[in-house]
């Protein structure tokens, strides 16, 4: 989608792929075949491009720090990155800047014996109560990687397995969720930045299944996870689009997690703003004058589309979709598989009701199954986990 | 432009270019290299698709035919494309169908001598007055192939030169032009259409400068051109996006082009309309329900690019058309010369003249020369020709 942005403006997009059937590759105008954890694969593509990009986290950080003392324009920079990557340092530098997260520990995954691990753990708890949530500091992804542990038996379980990965273990408050919000930055490297209207999102299963904007919560609670998110990125020095996930509780909003790059709740930005988040990160990254983020009608709702229990292929239902009045349909190429994202659906119009009713009609129509807790309004206990 | 509206909606695209670098090929998922006037060539794309449509008219008619006849879905078919390939059929149906044109009389490329020729045009012009315009039925295109005669001997030269190429020549009444307007409709195969709001177009050159939506004139006068425009659809058993172009004389509405695809007086519906002309063309090719043509905004202003005298690249001065608010910018990836058509730029909006000055405004940071004739409002004659 970076890709597609990219050519009306002129502007021409070498893409780093490890198959040539990535779905990144048709849009690019050239692609080097490699690996975004290689710093040789990393050096070939830096070495075509004036500036160099990212629209996925699962690349070297070592590699990626390498190409900038190496002078490339690499944007977001490694530092930005870290944060996205690592759950541990992210809280840990939040936290430094004062800006609010749940409240946790690391412990580090050498260093500490299991007894040490378990001392720890129990001590948190004595503090903030059970159940905790647990989370291996690097590699998860949509609810993968992430536990709530009920006890210390099932919390030294949880934490000896991510110990013996090596990798390091975030233990939180079990925060209650009253809602969950999204706000997408996007900076440039002067520190220019421009901020879209504050997203709420709907989970379920640990995974997103729908956007609403503008959100139906307190205003004064959306203009504060805004300006939460505008001191995120100014302290991660972000360049391009960093989206901020937050969680609402009782009044305030917690930092959940970062991505540096064009987001999942941000692609309502396609059809829903003036500039979509696309064209913004583009434009950031060359460092050119950012676009208006305001909304192009007064409510906007997308909701993802996922493979259901028969497998079928929703290319073959777009019909039923493209009957529902202002539905946009976004399919993504996938094989499809039960349970498996495969596209969205964003409506703009009137009234959050309506355009919400529609979005979830034309993503039924494409065979997503019923979302448990869809459908929760702020203020309700969504019963749906981080 | 197709192939990118395709992509989202799950639908794969063959398109059939002559070269490699056609701006087509890179989008398209698959490439078949060959003419688009060679029977051949059209069997092996047709031989790949559900369904073939067009993106420009220089194709071969007859072997478009032949595909229709061997049971291939083309859409539009061979008869709807020959209303936009040659003037003269066009006038002739639209005129039977008593759909309003301007008064005009074919003149047949064989079968007339030069004196019969010069008795038609000067029997024509005692009814109609100098000066008379001619255009050859076929072959021209922004301007080209479009003469205006003084009297009957300059009138001669072009009958004759027109006759030598084996082309008709249509002979027309030179219309005072109060403002020129164009609508796009699309059609299903079974007759279900949508209408987009009525769009004015500035003219200077013969080639198009500039769109608005909605156009500043009488309501009653852009009615008019809507159902004409339904009519002709109707008529042409157009399928896909058909363009209608027409001129206001004296509060009444006269068709002079059809296009029967896609069109540039229609790219202002990528931001302007909820569904763009490319995604709803490709919805009625592939039979599934169109989508809605309201507008996103108050107003729309598209201003399209071309290269300026110093036949510098736009590419290298888009940061300033992007420090422009809300300015989109569509750049076509061709290599710049003085006057060539290089892209677009649409601003959407509150207000007609807020947008326009905008568009205009980014167009010119893209180094687009000022317009003779651009701004005339409805109601001044433009000075331009047809």
């Amino acid at each position: 989608m970076l890709a597609e942005a990219a050519s009306p403006l002129g502007i021409e997009t070498v893409v780093l792929a490890e198959r040539p059937d990535d779905a990144a590759c048709p849009p690019a105008g050239a692609v080097v075949l490699g690996s975004p954890t290689s710093a040789t694969d990393l050096a070939a593509l830096a070495a075509r491009a004036d500036a160099v990009t990212f629209d996925h986290e699962q690349v070297g950080l070592a590699e990626v720090a390498a190409l900038e003392a190496a002078g490339h324009a690499v944007r977001p920079g490694a530092a930005t990155l870290e944060l996205a990557v690592d759950k541990a340092r992210c809280r840990e530098r939040l936290a430094a800047a004062e800006i609010p997260v749940p409240a946790f520990v690391v412990l580090k995954s050498p260093g500490l014996s299991p007894a040490e691990r378990l001392g720890a753990l129990e001590s948190f708890a004595d503090e903030h109560g059970w159940p905790l949530v647990l989370k291996a500091a690097r590699g998860g992804y949509d609810g993968k990687g992430v536990w709530f542990v009920a006890g210390p038996g099932e919390a030294q379980a949880v934490a000896e397995e991510v110990a013996s990965t090596g990798v390091d273990l975030v233990v939180e408050e079990r925060v209650a969720i009253e809602a969950e919000l999204a706000v997408l930055v996007c900076r440039r490297p002067g520190g220019e930045a421009v901020v879209w209207p504050t997203v709420e999102t709907t989970q379920s299963g640990g995974v997103c299944r729908e956007l609403l904007v503008p959100s139906r919560i307190d205003p004064a609670v959306l203009a504060s996870a805004s300006e939460v998110a505008r001191r995120v990125a100014e302290k991660a020095r972000a360049v391009g689009v960093l989206a901020v996930e937050l969680f609402v509780n009782g009044g305030r909003v917690l930092v959940n997690e970062l991505a540096a790059r064009p987001h999942n709740s941000g692609h309502w930005t396609i059809e829903g703003s003036v500039t979509s988040q696309f064209e913004n990160h583009l434009r950031a990254v060359l460092d050119l004058p950012l676009g208006d983020t305001s909304l192009n009608a007064p409510a906007v709702a997308t909701v993802n589309v996922f493979g259901g229990s028969d497998a079928g292929d929703p290319r073959a239902r777009v019909g039923g979709a493209l009957a529902v009045e202002g539905a946009h349909v976004h399919l993504y190429g996938k094989v499809p598989r039960p349970g498996r994202k495969l596209g969205h659906v964003t409506v703009t119009g009137h009234d959050s009701d309506g355009v919400r009713a529609r979005a979830w009609a034309a993503a039924r129509a494409l065979g997503t199954p019923e979302a448990e807790g869809t459908g929760a309004r702020a203020g309700e206990d969504s019963g749906v986990d981080p």
